[in-house]
């Protein structure tokens, strides 16, 4: 078994932020990206946490990423915008996206913001959060590079785009994140890095065969939930994402691990509804408070501890990885080591 | 095998029309109703479709719904409305409400419309399909009594809810409606009255087990696709159709098929986004058309003839029996047959 490291989640964001204002970011900017990447680790979903660090600094500093953040709308109407992104880093326009997306809704009941021309974004469920902390009824997602076939293919058409959706509590959102396959490739890859293997059922080869090779999966596809509706919920967020948007689909978005010359020209969707426009929030807040506590109270089957709601596992890691630490594999580790070398900051973690 | 009868889905949705107005229910949303039935039964979706015109006609006879279609709003905004059904048929509100919706997201860009105190509404890709055909995005859906256990649970909690979206193109639109079961229980019922066996996978009964008896599978739960991934669609679908909308929720909601004296509380969501807000319509269906094209192209598997799109398979069918005739089953054919004696109406298919 990899070592792990044991590390404290405010010095890694501290150094993931650094090393991101290496490359011409600004300090708030680079601070919203370093908290969307060590969030993602805190709550579990390594695949999308600070292992992509080196990825984000190389397409920044191939400056096929422009490093400052800018926008430019295509249209505004009262409930809607369609928001062209201008190549900025994904997770500094999609929180700003959010912000606007409140707001709007605050005023109308309801926003939807379709971004084009736009890059990665990371967690979903972390836009998903920032809006139900704001009292919204909130929808989020993004496409990405083909990793999924539609059902009676083997060939790529699809990325594993994820549907974010989130909900107010008293407590802590209910929140689900996920994407529309058995599981996202962002764990395949990450397999393959720590060279393990993967379950059948997660992918196929380039050419249709099952495998429990990640190496032989990150070639082929991930296989959608339940077969064609797994397919249709990708298909979908892509319209959204990208023909709505005006974005790339498809297997013409740019794939961001081995194109440094063209921008991904990814696209995401932001809807906010403003649950106070329905209800007032502590209704709403009381109403889904009975919902869980009617959930965790029901029977468990046999071998079940406890039933979840869809996000609490992550935020109770989160929670406990606040106070008692990451921990990060050797891999891991030693990639960010080598990150503060090569672009000259103090590694601190 | 059964027989089954050669009906034209006209002089059928007549027949079904002229059933459902001697229950006091005007003509013109009496069509609208036998229209939703028929539609459902045209393309294939027969577990919503006419063979359900008895216990509709029950619960307006036993005046458990309003035969009269009435609405109240119990909030507006310029993208939003929280709207009472009044207890009003399903079919008939969801009609009038995607009306509405369309109607406002051309004037704000996006219309969100929550629905309490609703009806059964039969299926819902028959609304997505309205708006796409109006140059919608959409997103509708519907809570529905208890089917379906929370991950981890045997004890049903949510029902098959339903996410219905779609997409126009230069032909058909392009449109998912998906249970997040791995099938809708409408189907286990049919089963059940055809006297068939289901699959393994499809439900487990009352305490847990698998089970290939449609009739322990009624009185059991239907398995969420993906495990976690369906469990929290359907719960996130309750949470805008239930706790949102102000309705009933989860095993709250009262039985279509033996409560005849609580209304059912049931609500429904419609999002729509005009797409002219984003890109031009005609540009859209372009951009929509490549995407299909393209997938239409894909290598085929191992003995696959055609890859399709979602709604496709229902689409063709609807057409082919528009020119050659549904065909219902005996027990179908019979049950309607026996409704005409009961409530005094010529059967004429």
């Amino acid at each position: 078994m990899a070592n792990t490291h044991n590390v404290n989640w405010e010095v890694l964001k501290d150094y993931c932020k650094r090393l991101i204002m290496t490359q011409g970011v600004p300090e708030d900017e680079a601070a919203i990206v370093a908290d969307c990447l060590v969030d993602a680790d805190l709550c579990g979903v390594e695949s999308h946490g600070v292992s992509r660090t080196g990825i984000y600094l190389k397409r920044l500093e191939t400056k096929v990423v422009n490093a400052k953040y800018e926008k430019k709308y295509d249209s505004e109407y009262p409930a809607s915008i369609c928001w062209n992104a201008c190549n900025s880093m994904g997770m500094v326009t999609s929180v700003k996206a959010v912000e606007t997306c409140i707001q709007k809704a605050r005023e109308t009941g309801c926003c939807f913001i379709a971004v084009n021309n736009s890059n990665h974004f990371g967690m979903a469920g972390y836009y998903a959060r920032m809006a139900a902390e704001q009292g919204m009824f909130t929808i989020c997602g993004t496409n990405a590079p083909p990793n999924i076939a539609p059902t009676g293919s083997y060939k790529p058409y699809m990325g594993t785009n994820p549907w974010a959706m989130a909900a107010p509590t008293a407590g802590e959102p209910v929140l689900l994140d996920m994407a529309p396959s058995v599981v996202a490739m962002g764990k395949v890859i990450l397999a393959a890095k720590l060279g393990k293997t993967i379950p059948e059922g997660w992918a196929q080869t380039a050419d249709g065969r099952p495998t429990t090779d990640p190496n032989e999966g990150m070639k082929g596809t991930v296989l959608p939930i339940g077969g064609p509706k797994g397919y249709g919920l990708s298909l979908f967020m892509d319209i959204m994402c990208g023909i709505l948007s005006g974005a790339e689909f498809g297997p013409h978005l740019n794939n961001m691990w081995n194109d440094f010359e063209n921008p991904q020209n990814v696209g995401h969707v932001f809807m906010c509804v403003d649950i106070s426009k329905f209800l007032p929030l502590e209704v709403f807040k009381q109403r889904i408070g009975q919902m869980v506590d009617e959930i965790k109270s029901l029977p468990v089957n046999p071998g079940v501890k406890e039933i979840f709601l869809p996000g609490e596992i992550e935020q109770r890691q989160r929670s406990r990885r606040k106070s008692e630490g990451l921990e990060l594999s050797d891999v891991v580790y030693g990639e960010l080591r080598e990150l503060g070398r090569k672009y000259n900051v103090e590694f601190t973690i």
